[in-house]
């Protein structure tokens, strides 16, 4: 039997792996377009941040691993670009060799992901415009900065990648602008949390531009201007950190369902709307926890998650996923920011009567020494009484609190049965009254 | 009405706070033998540590403030000994004064909490052997380290309190040794976290002496003698941290019931076997959510939440506490230490087929700079899927990342449904799988 897989990232090479490991007389064909496999592309902030650091550090497992020690026919420079999904074949161009190749398939997973997006307005195909989304993106950054000296940077964008890379730059003590159209520095926030973030940006010298439409990017004589309304700023480097678009147009042009944010529609078990081809990873949609309803969300976890699950359902062992809870979290200089399920607005959207609390409290127990302030934001339904959402800011323990409320949205824990759960306490890492218990206790008040 | 409750600490003063704002007409009576009232008992060891620190740091209230911002009937210095459940009175000594009391009421609130258990051995009434659980009783340590330049102790047990003072002690750089008979150091905790958190003892030269029975202390020339079989320890101060013993003899004596481990049985409403009569915090005991049958794991957070549920069924407002968890975390140095839930042993005394994995993984992403190593503990149940426990430790995000764990035992989940939550990632706070997931993932294999 044929496996083959388009895209030997998270997903592509967790399906792979897990297919051969299964069935280790399956033909397992993966075509990845680029020389990048299995490759840590969260951590590439991180690594920009530190000159001395080699890129290539990010490299989780190299290619010819995956070759010689698991038998997997792994393709580097295969860009597939046609799917026949009636004669069960994919085609397309090996890269550099420029010859065509046609490959025979049994079961297809289509693990294409996603690409960063670009504006689509003059000056963004300028050299020295970058994005940061697959490991070359990150190569071709780090020796852009070395190379040009850069000393100032502007971000268009202000979601997790632009946010992250303000702190990378910032670490190698380039001046950083950020700039966006929208009002909000992050739309999804509570106000209260996003003032916190917004407060240690500008305390770690990053100037924030909201509500600056953008309208083209220029030469200039000493590199680069963003010209905007109302300001135009210099820049040795810009980065477009707009969100990222699924490459779902493989899978379109073949006959595939696709629907929210363009993503691949797949089922509980990752399976398209052709019976013979799976799609997982950045390019397909997912089942929301808290509503039931169909999401994109497009993060590692997932993406590695659903590649197993491909790779059972195919293996022939059945597999369903639960879905996402919409959990994310990042670092922004010393603060956490995290958040799972739904914010107020986003639960006013579905069959909901949200209400919401945000509350401070502190991460350590009263007077513990080290103690910092942490904001919680629960967002709850007043018909049904459950959890729908979390948002979490502080210095310490955010990232990993927040996992609590994730496990409660997975169970559709009511805020009153959240309240009441035996939450760890030590006067070193919190209150007695964990931050979520006191913003559950709060929140219960009002429901 | 009158409501009198008998001990002025975390479930005590929690329940008069709350009983006082939702039904400010009550005469609410506190009955506390000493002077203190709501203090972080558990804080005591880290304030031990700073000489320069006031143990008085560790009040969260003042008692005035309880007197005359909300009302309570506070009586300090009134020593409960004796309840008529028939004529509803309580009856004791007013300290210092020693003069008799006598008091009405209508529901009565038993919240005695525990005492340090002391072994029944020869020279542990010696002045230098101290305990440690009233606020007094940090004062007397950190007063008796003062006045007599304590430079070497010896701790005996090898809990939680023994384990935080082991710390607090050497960072005053007091030598420190550790004696317990039992061979183990937690005998609660999988041996190889045992072991982790052994070495960090043994690197912070702490002397850890188990299989030693202990045969009593003596005076010795410069201080005190600690005998035991085979070795003989000297100090200038011994810390006999053996675990606690609920203050339950009151309500014994009154025809109450009392259970496990001597503690004051309720039902979830906190109900003892006299329908006027509640008991909340260390006296009482629990139901584990787990086993669903009656614990005793006397910890603060239960305290302040029963207090709460007692004053919320005095007024009227009928109710229940789904119960405990058993969830534990606790600082030993660099490490944090946490469990939830049963471990493998305590689950073989249920009605279970335990299994259990041990994984070691990294508190942060592959290669990313501060990463360290971070074990975790799971135990599943082969009938029936479910999760029963989980233990971690690191030095980083331990303390936090349990309560993931903690939310799902109370969901009663399954480890196949624990390892699909969307539980957060970033790569400076884990690796793409949190080492819950991969710990759940691997147990599934075995289940």
């Amino acid at each position: 039997m044929n496996f083959v897989i388009i895209g030997g990232d998270a997903a592509g090479m967790s399906a792979a792996s897990r297919a051969k490991r299964k069935q280790p007389e399956m033909n397992v064909i993966v075509l990845e377009q680029t020389e990048d496999v299995s490759y840590s592309a969260c951590g590439m902030p991180y690594n920009i941040a530190d000159a001395a650091r080699k890129m290539d550090d990010l490299i989780v497992r190299e290619a010819d691993a995956f070759r010689h020690k698991q038998g997997i026919d792994l393709r580097t420079g295969y860009r597939a670009e046609r799917i026949d999904p009636v004669n069960r074949t994919v085609a397309g161009t090996i890269q550099g060799r420029d010859e065509p190749f046609r490959i025979d398939y049994d079961r297809l997973l289509i693990a294409t992901g996603g690409r960063a997006k670009t504006p689509d307005l003059p000056g963004f195909n300028l050299p020295g415009v970058l994005t940061l989304k697959s490991l070359d993106d990150g190569r071709t950054m780090k020796s852009y900065i070395q190379r040009h000296s850069v000393r100032r940077a502007v971000i268009v964008g202000m979601g997790y990648v632009g946010l992250e890379m303000a702190e990378a730059l910032r670490a190698r003590n380039i001046a950083v602008e950020m700039v966006k159209p929208g009002p909000d520095l992050l739309p999804w926030m509570h106000r209260d949390l996003a003032r916190v973030v917004e407060k240690e940006l500008r305390d770690k010298k990053v100037r924030l531009h909201t509500g600056c439409s953008i309208a083209s990017i220029e030469n200039a004589v000493d590199g680069l201007k963003v010209v905007c309304d109302p300001l135009t700023l210099s820049a040795d480097m810009v980065l477009a950190a707009v969100g990222i678009a699924p490459n779902s147009e493989l899978a379109a042009d073949a006959g595939i369902e696709t629907g929210i944010g363009n993503a691949i529609c797949v089922d509980r078990g990752m399976r398209t709307s052709d019976p013979a081809i799976y799609a997982a990873g950045d390019c397909a949609d997912a089942i929301h926890v808290v509503t039931d309803q169909k999401t994109w969300i497009p993060l590692a976890l997932r993406a590695n998650r659903a590649g197993w699950a491909v790779a059972d359902n195919v293996c022939g062992h059945a597999t369903e996923l639960q879905g996402v809870a919409g959990t994310a979290v990042f670092k922004v200089f010393d603060l956490q920011v995290a958040r799972t399920g739904l914010s107020l607005e986003e639960a006013g959207h579905f069959d909901f009567d949200p209400q919401e609390i945000v509350i401070q409290s502190a991460s350590r127990a009263h007077n513990h020494p080290g103690t910092t302030p942490i904001w919680v934001h629960l967002v709850g339904d007043k018909k049904t009484g459950r959890l729908l959402g979390a948002q979490m800011v502080g210095a310490e323990s955010a990232a990993h609190r927040i996992n609590a409320a994730v496990v409660a949205l997975h169970n559709r824990m009511t805020v009153a049965a959240f309240a009441q759960t035996d939450l760890a306490y030590a006067p070193p890492f919190g209150p007695v009254w964990d931050p979520l218990l006191t913003a559950a206790n709060q929140l219960l008040k009002k429901m």
